[in-house]
C-alpha cells in the first residue's frame, strides 16, 4: 500500500516541502528507517536517528531543516500525535476479508445483511438481525436474533453479539468482545447481608442460608456511533431499560460494563475498568486502567481518574481524581505524602510525650 | 410471549385484583408503559409515573389504591426485587435455538446427548462427553472430552468446557466463559524469588537465572447445581484434586478462579473478582467487583466483602471487610477519616512541637 | 497411559527404591490412592495419608522409611514442587486432537503448516501464514494473514492469533487468548485533559468537547520461545515497533498487555495483571494477581510486586514491592501498621494538646 508523500501530507492536512511523489510503504522510527518508509522524527530528539536511518522522507517536526538532516522530502506537523492518527489511517491494511459471505457462514434467511458486506467463515447471524453496509466481520463471529448493527462495521473473530443489541455506525468491535450478556443481578427471599450492611454498615442480623434467584435481563444493550469495545469486553443487557454505551467513547480489552449502566459520549474507559450495575458515567470521562466504580452512583462529564481508582460514590464533573476510595488528585497526592511521613510522625510523637510528661512533673513538683 | 395479570400473579405467589384476565407482553418502566405492558411501580414514588404511561395493569407497593392510580387490576409485592424475579423469569424469552442439533456441529459418536436438546451451529462435542436432558447450547461451543453436565444447562457461544469437567444441573454459562484452562503453577530448579520472599518478606539471596518448568494441571474443575458463570469468566483446573465450585454460586464476568481453589456454595463473586490458587472460600461469600484474594489462605462462610477488596490473609467466616489489606469495615471507615485528617494532624504535631519546645526552653532558664 | 516407578524416577532424575516395575496410571493425595496410583507424600506430614490410601508406591521425602509405610516402592525428591513439574508432564494425556487437520477447515492456500499437525475443527487459517512442525491447535482457532507461529505450538479453542503475529517455539496459548489485538491508542485534535493533567496533576484549562481519533496499530507482536498465554489474556499490537514478550515468559489468564509494551524474558504476570501501553517490563519479573503497571514506565529485572500492587512510577531492578502506589514491601509493611495505630495517634494527640494547653496556661499565670 504505497503513498506519495504529497498524499500523506494531504491527509495529515499538513505543509510538505520537496519531491512530494516519493513513495513509501509504510513508517518507521527514524534510525530503523528505510528508503521505503518515512521516518517519524517529530521532535528535534530524532535528528541523530534520522543521520543514523535510510529514510529518504520524514514527519518532521516545524522549523526542522530538512535538507541538513539528508531528507528529500518532509512533512511538517505540530501535534505529533494527531498526525499519527492520520498517517497510521493511511496505512493500515486492515484485516483480510474476502467480499461477499463466505459459504460456510449460518445465517437466517430473514436477517438483513448491507450492501458491499464482507463476512468470514464460521460466522453466525440469527433471525431479523439487520446490519448496514460495508460491514466487515473477519469470521467466527455471532450476532444473534434481532441485533442492529449500523453501517462501516468491522468486527473481528470470537466476537458475540447478544439478541436485539442495538449499535450505530462504524463500530469496531475486538476479538472475543461480548455485548449483551446476562446481568449479574440475584435476589434472596429475605434481605440478604450484602442488602443489610448497605444500611447499617457491617452490623448484621442472625445469618440465614439462602438461595440465590436470577432477575432476568429481558432489556438490551444500546451503542452509539464510533463506538470501539476491546478485546474480551463485556457489556451487560439492562433489567428493563438497556445498558447504554454514547457516540464516541471507547473501551479498552476486558473492561466490564454491568447491567443498567449509562455511559455518556466521547469516554475512554481503559484496560480491565469495571463500572457495576445502574451507575451513570457522564460524557469525556476518562477512567484509566483498572478502576472500578460501584453500583448506583453517578460519575460526572470529564471526570479523570488514575489507574486503579476506586470510585464508590458520586463524582462532580470536571473533577480528577485518585486513589481508594477515590479523592481529588491533589489531596491524594497530600494523602501520600503524609503516608510516607507517618513513621516520622509516630517517632515525634513518642518524643513530645516524653518531653511533656517531664514538664508536667517538673511543672507538679514546683 | 403474552401473559394474563392473573398468570403473573400466580408466577410471583403474590395477590391481585382487577381485572385478572388483562394480557401483557412485556414490563416497562411506569412512565413509558404501553396498554400491553405491566408497570413495574413498586414503590409509592412511581405513582407520577404510572398517571404519565399507558399501563392497565402494574405491580404496585402493599397498599396503593390502584383504582385511583388509573389502573385497571393490580399486583401487590412486598419484596420489589423478588418479585422482579419471577416477573423477569416470566417475560424472559430465552436465546433462540432450533431443537436438535445442528448439521455443523462435530460431535464424536461416543457423546451421550440428553433427550431435547437444542445444539446451536459450529459447536464440538468431544468423545464420551455426557449432556443431561433439555441442554440449549447456542452454538459455536467446545465441550472437551470426558466432560458431563447435568440436567438443563444453558450455555451461550464462544464457551469453552475442557476435557473431563463435572457440571451439575441448570449450569448457565455466558458467552466466551472458560471452564478448564490449566492452572498457572511453574516452578524452578532451585527456590525462586517468590518462594524466598514468602519466608524472608523482602530479604533476597543472591538473585539467579533461572527458567519456569510448568507444574500440569492433572486435576480437573467440578461444579455443582444451579451455578452461573459469567462472560468471558475463567476456572482453572486443579493440579491432582479438582477445583471445586459449590452448587447455587454465582460468578460474574471476567471472575479468575485458579488452580485448586474451593469455592463453596450461594456465593456471589462479582465483576473481575481475582481468587489465587488453592484458596478457599466458604458459604455465601459476597465477594463485589476486582476484589482479589491471594493464593493459599482461607475465607470464612458469610464474609462480604466491599469493591476492590484485597484479601492477603485468612478472614474469619460472618465477617464483612472492605480495603487493602482487608480490614473489618468499620475498621476501613476509621481509617479512611484518619487518613483525610492526616495533614491536619501534621500541623498539629508541628505547632505543638513548637509550643513544648517554647516551654522547655522556659523551663529550661528558670 | 501406564508409567513403571523406573520410569516416573528417570523422568524426575530421582533415587528409587523398591520394586521398580510396578505401573500406575496416575498420580494422587495419599489417603485417596488407589493401587494403581502413585501417591504424592513428599513431606513428613502425609505419612498417616499413606497409611489410609491403598498406594503400593509413592513419591517421599528423602530418609523416609518406604518399607515402614507399607510401600512396594519409592521416588525420593529433594525439591517437591520440582518433582511435581516432572511427575505431571509424564500424567498429562493433553488435549484430544485428532492427527491431521479437520475436513471443516478454512486454511488459505498460502499457508505453510508444519509436518505433524493436529488442527481441530472450525480452524481458520490466513493467507501466508507459516506454522511449524507438531502443532497441536485443538480447533475453532482463528490465526490471521501473516502470522507465524514455531514449533510445538499447543493452541486451545478460541485462541485469536492476529494477522503478522510472530511466534517461537513451544506456544502454549490457553482458550479464548487474543494476541494482537489493536492498541487502545487515541488522540483529540486539542490536548486532551488526560495530557494536561500529565503536565499540571490536576490544573485544568478550559474543558473543551472533542472527538476521539484512533491511532491505528501498525506494528504487531512479537514472542520469544516457550511462552505460555492464559485463558482468556490480551495483547496489543505495537503502533509501530512490535510489542514484545521474551521468551520463557509466561502470563495468567485475563492478563492485558497494552501496545508498545516489552516484556523481558521468565516474567511470571498473575492473573488479571494489567500493564499499560509503551511500558517495560524486565527480565524475571514477578507480578503477583491484579497488579497494575501505568503507561510509559519501566520495571526492573528481577522485581516482585505482590497481588494488588499498582506501579505508577519506574522501579530499580530486585526490588520486591507492594501497595498503591507501589513501595518496597518493608515500607509498606511499616505503613500498614502506622496505618492501623492511627486512631491511637489522634487520640494521643487530642491528650497532649490538652496537657500543653494547661502547661501553657500554668505557664502564662507565673
Amino acid at each position: 500500500m504505497s503513498q506519495t508523500i504529497e498524499h500523506i501530507a494531504q491527509a495529515l492536512n499538513a505543509r510538505a516541502e520537496g519531491d512530494l511523489s516519493i513513495e513509501v510503504t509504510s513508517a518507521s522510527e527514524p534510525a530503523t528507517a528505510g528508503p521505503d518508509q518515512i521516518a517519524l522524527a517529530m521532535s528535534e530528539k530524532y535528528a541523530e536517528g534520522l543521520r543514523e536511518g535510510e529514510a529518504r522522507a520524514a514527519l518532521l517536526w516545524e522549523g526542522a531543516d530538512w535538507r541538513a538532516l539528508g531528507l528529500e522530502a518532509a512533512v511538517f506537523v505540530t501535534r505529533p500525535r494527531l498526525a499519527m492518527a492520520g498517517l497510521s489511517k493511511a496505512f493500515d491494511p486492515g484485516p483480510n476479508v474476502e467480499p461477499g459471505i463466505h459459504p460456510t457462514c449460518v445465517i437466517d434467511p430473514t436477517a438483513i445483511i448491507g450492501k458491499d458486506a464482507a463476512i468470514g467463515p464460521f460466522t453466525v447471524i440469527g433471525k431479523e438481525v439487520k446490519i448496514g453496509p460495508n460491514a466487515r466481520i473477519v469470521g467466527q463471529v455471532t450476532i444473534a436474533e434481532g441485533a442492529q448493527i449500523g453501517s462501516d462495521a468491522l468486527i473481528y473473530p470470537g466476537a458475540r453479539i447478544g439478541a436485539r443489541v442495538l449499535i450505530g455506525d462504524r463500530l469496531v468491535c475486538q476479538p472475543g468482545a461480548v455485548i449483551g450478556s446476562d446481568g449479574f443481578s440475584f435476589v434472596t427471599p429475605d434481605p440478604s447481608g450484602v442488602e443489610e450492611i448497605r444500611h447499617t454498615l457491617e452490623q448484621r442480623e442472625e445469618i440465614t442460608e439462602q438461595k440465590w434467584s436470577r432477575i432476568h435481563s429481558l432489556g438490551t444493550v444500546e451503542i452509539g456511533d464510533d463506538v470501539e469495545i476491546g478485546a474480551n469486553a463485556c457489556i451487560d443487557r439492562g433489567t428493563v431499560r438497556a445498558t447504554a454505551i454514547g457516540s464516541g467513547s471507547k473501551l479498552d480489552n476486558m473492561v466490564h460494563i454491568g447491567h443498567n449502566v449509562q455511559v455518556g459520549e466521547d469516554c475512554l474507559l481503559c484496560g480491565q475498568v469495571g463500572i457495576a450495575g445502574s451507575t451513570r458515567i457522564g460524557h469525556r470521562v476518562v477512567l484509566a486502567g483498572q478502576c472500578g466504580v460501584s453500583d448506583n452512583i453517578t460519575v460526572g462529564d470529564d471526570v479523570i481518574a488514575a489507574g486503579g481508582t476506586n470510585i464508590y460514590t458520586n463524582v462532580p464533573k470536571g473533577r480528577t481524581i485518585w486513589g481508594s476510595p477515590a479523592v481529588k488528585m491533589e489531596t491524594q497526592l497530600e494523602i501520600n505524602k503524609s503516608v510516607r511521613r507517618l513513621p516520622r510522625l509516630f517517632a515525634q510523637m513518642a518524643e513530645l510525650r516524653e518531653t511533656v510528661t517531664k514538664l508536667t512533673q517538673k511543672g507538679g513538683t514546683e
